[in-house]
């Protein structure tokens, strides 16, 4: 979260930070901001709250530049407002800084160095800017020095950019945990937070390492260790294209990434299986899974229930155990580990914050790790000892769809390899069912009139709503509750079906929604007793149920599948009836209040 | 859920029925129902929607008999309602029933045997008086033969109790799954759920198993097996007494029990640890734990929050891993087991019906097992290898606190009686620290003013509500959020702290109450940051902290106490916002809508 741009060298900077910053607004949209200097004495800050549609608005014609900073804010420290924007200035006026992350020792810095300085703002930010202006004009270092120093002191998650005034002709760079990439130009350079961002301005991307620091300017991109020695390194040509990354026809983009998914199962299954049916994977990745006494699936958020689709995917394919984590949990209170773990981590941006603490842990701890992610070069990607790519193309509607499904055709597909490493028979033609459940997905997102309709039924009005299941069908539960949650503001919870009964049947009024999801064959009649019981305090219920367990009367009736690839289909109407749900409702359903994607803060 | 009580022999039937109905109404009160013969051709039914008290009023002075029959509903099968109401009656008028349970092949049944005949209500009960009366009228037998016939035809799980008019002295009795007794008295029977409906009128009692049928007569029991088949069985001594279920001086049983639980921990102290410090445990119970290579804690509803407290106190303490599992997903799906799995069993009322599938397959299984539960004799108790009582005396509020804390001190002394079976060092006093938390409890029961002033400007109003917390704050903000749903009806959620931002945040807006709980040092300051996160989203905060860990404007600070046991103290203040929430709200806090205590469906 928060999203990071800089541009030196271009004659149109306004522009290029904007059109940056409107790429990355899926990372923060609490307010944003740009400073623009035309190196020769004239400046500009222009700073609001709110999203990047209205900071263009507030930007004059007068605001141009040749060199520039821009950022899109999601508030950790201080609410959103136009003082706790970004850029933040020093007291003096001189210096110009942006940030992602998080300052943890913010009040100590405050306290100790800083106990003259008048602070405008609420944000940790400010401390950064203050330090270094201070270490400059009072202690009397070069701005580079100072810039240098300041980074040694400050402890928890930053990537900064910042420009001084005096010396406009450079960019200051630096990053630690969050990311932020340095695109070069011809006669130009480029800073992002992610690639996305300036991809119509080059191809040409510098990965920077934590505790590197960087000045670029215009000609020249210097890479310096915490030391300030010199460090030499290629930059990679990046794959995304502009035409990823635009909506086409679609009015958002989390109905153009719902509609991708039956394209992108067929691309994973081009990836990871051969024509011939061989897996193509790392033949030392099988082994270490093989070597495993117990895999350790850590995640957040949606990434999490892919996670909890995945345990007994692998267990009863490849009959390994697995354990599935919070990673906001797990790095803190690590439970006790068997002998031989195997880490995966699943992660749409690969830079979740949460769950990169965890593989830093157990890097150290000497085990070996797997980072599932749609961003190749990604910092989970890098610091894992293996990757595999979701190829599902840019997910930028802040609540994951294709991802999600990615997640755990990827998860199968793996699975199923280790099976085979493993020499065990499941009669599972996993080519196969994955192009089935691609038809499946293209039947459901085809009947998008149905789902708009049963969204209005149940969900238009309601202020809470219940999704409930058993088995796997738990697992897509939460994961159904959370898209509906997230992207329309209704109170709903995912719910074990038989846990219901267990205190929260409470909520049941008249007319609470509750839908059910059906396919598994162990517990199908148990849901619908469960059913029955809610329609007895007066729920309105609606039911998904796979073509072998369905009943008259279900609204939503899943094509034939296997029930290992089925939780990769009964999610999208889900997807689709939180996506109708919210435009009834008259919300943003790409940018939710409160969210951003990419969460790079614990 | 659902409460049954049948008596013989009495001269005041209806008055012993109904004060036996009383005291089952935690187990349902959706509606209720008796049925009175006076032996001599008179006769009165009496059925009404909603609670005892509505019953009473209209049953008229005139309804007297010498055999009754009452029950008190929790609707699974049909809405609440006058029609659906028990006890049912066959359509020749003849023959009366009372049923707990749920009859999962009625509609079989229905359409094979009872295709002829017209049901007046939606209930799967109605099917068993019918297919008994067909038994008798159409086919011929007796009433004892077609009653027998009819147990082996009906599936699922039932405690029934029927009167045929035809014969009114006689109580007609069976079960399966569903808990059923017999109370023996001086020329008078009786028949009940749970013997706290009838220690009024007796303390002998005999347990009936599964598959068992009786009749029942003023001066005789006789107990068959499912071929008819006489049985013998001594009655025991009930020791509840009548004084425990009585509410004394309080308005309600929760708040009483709430304030109970210093005197619970006490008392735990004393029947677990010996004046020496030594532990008071079956030694073969310890043996078996530590033999096991895992614990497998299965439990559902509060009894699953305890046991999600219970895994780091059994890997911290005695280094054992553990796994938390929902009793109801874990029976129909289980993952892979260790290879020498130890199961426990958490159930306050020992009759879950969730937690009991899953131990009949755990016993199929081979595996040992122990059960924790408030009720000595119940099926959970019985069926599992070893038992541990709760001694928390009765718990007649729906919304369970002492047991809830009564399991977690369980789980503690356990732990450390493993640890030092296993030999290993923790330097952990544990009566000590139990002392200490029931110490802790008294200030925080202590200062109910402050609570009640704190729930008024917390939860007296709003819709949803958030506790948050990380670690075994997590777990605790997962029962604290139950606690105040399950009573007050406002939609809260228990979040992993960290977790929140990966989409939930979206639901804070202007005012939303966010708690927070603060007494796991390793995470304490990332809890900060969150609540800061949300507080710039508009959320109105509770901070719950451990002294060590407080900060100025902290609204609760709990007592010093180390790490292990603060889980049972941190939830106190927790029940008493639930519980002082809903009496503002205007709600009747022992029994919430919907709910029923001691739940024996699945």
């Amino acid at each position: 979260m928060c999203g990071i741009v800089g541009v030196i060298g271009k004659k149109d900077t306004t522009q290029v930070l904007l059109k940056g910053l409107e790429k990355l607004e899926y990372r923060g949209y609490d307010s944003a901001g740009i400073y623009v200097n035309n190196q020769d004495g004239q400046d500009y800050l222009v700073k609001e709250k709110g999203k990047i549609s209205d900071l263009e608005k507030a930007v004059g014609p007068e605001v141009q530049g040749l060199v520039g900073i821009g950022h899109t804010r999601w508030a950790t420290h201080g609410e959103p407002s136009d003082t706790n924007a970004h850029p933040h200035v020093s007291q003096s006026g001189r210096f110009y800084l942006v940030h992602n992350g998080v300052i943890t020792n913010y009040q100590e810095l405050k306290t100790t160095y800083l106990k003259d300085v008048h602070f405008v703002s609420a944000t940790d930010t400010e401390v950064a800017v203050q330090l270094i202006a201070k270490l400059v004009e009072v202690d009397g270092l070069t701005t580079e020095k100072a810039f240098q120093k300041a980074l040694k002191m400050i402890e928890g998650s930053f990537a900064f950019l910042m420009v001084d005034r005096n010396e406009p002709d450079k960019l200051f760079v630096a990053k630690n945990k969050s990311p932020l990439l340095v695109g070069v130009g011809d006669g130009f350079n480029v800073v992002c937070s992610d690639a996305m961002a300036m991809v119509s301005q080059t191809k040409q991307f510098i990965e920077l390492h934590d505790g590197e620091m960087v000045i670029v300017t215009k000609d020249h991109v210097q890479l310096m260790n915490a030391d300030g020695e010199t460090i030499e390194r290629q930059p990679y040509q990046a794959t995304i294209d502009d035409s990823d990354i635009s909506k086409g026809t679609y009015q958002y983009y989390m109905l153009k990434e719902i509609d991708e998914q039956p394209a992108v199962l067929r691309r994973l299954t081009q990836a990871y299986i051969n024509d011939d049916g061989e897996f193509n994977f790392d033949s030392k990745l099988i082994e270490g899974l093989k070597a495993a006494d117990r895999l350790y699936i850590v995640a957040a958020g949606t990434s999490y229930h892919a996670g909890l689709v995945g345990k007994p995917i692998f267990e009863k394919l490849a009959k390994k155990p697995v354990e599935v984590e919070l990673a906001s949990e797990f790095g803190y209170n690590m439970p006790l580990l068997s002998e031989k773990p195997f880490f995966i981590y699943l992660s749409q941006s690969g830079e979740t914050a949460d769950s990169r603490q965890v593989l830093v842990k157990t890097n150290a701890l000497g085990y070996p790790s797997l980072t599932i992610t749609n961003a190749p070069g990604s910092t989970l990607s890098r610091e894992a000892d293996f990757t595999l790519l979701l190829h599902a193309g840019p997910e930028i509607a802040v609540a994951s769809t294709k991802a999600y499904t990615a997640q755990i055709t990827v998860e199968v597909i793996l699975a199923q390899a280790l099976a085979a490493a493993e020499g065990l028979e499941n009669n599972f033609d996993v080519k196969h069912e994955l192009g089935l459940a691609a038809n499946a997905i293209q039947t459901i997102v085809d009947s998008k009139d149905k789902m708009a309709d049963l969204a209005k039924t149940y969900f238009a009005k309601t202020r809470n709503a219940f999704y409930i299941g058993r088995g796997v069908d738990y697992c897509t539960s939460l994961e159904a509750a959370l898209k509906l949650k997230e992207v329309s503001y209704i109170q709903a919870e995912g719910f074990a079906a038989g846990e219901l009964k267990h205190g929260t049947i409470s909520l049941i009024e008249d007319g609470t929604p509750v839908a059910a999801i059906i396919t598994d064959p162990a517990t199908a009649s148990h849901t619908r007793g469960n059913i029955q019981e809610v329609e007895a305090r007066g729920a309105k219920t609606l039911r998904i149920a796979s073509e072998a367990l369905a009943q008259d009367g279900d609204q939503i009736v899943l094509p034939k599948l296997s029930t290992v690839v089925i939780p990769i289909v009964s999610i999208v109407p889900a997807q689709l009836l939180a996506y109708y749900a919210t435009l009834q409702r008259g919300y943003n359903v790409d940018q939710p209040r409160n969210l951003a994607k990419s969460v790079t803060v614990e």
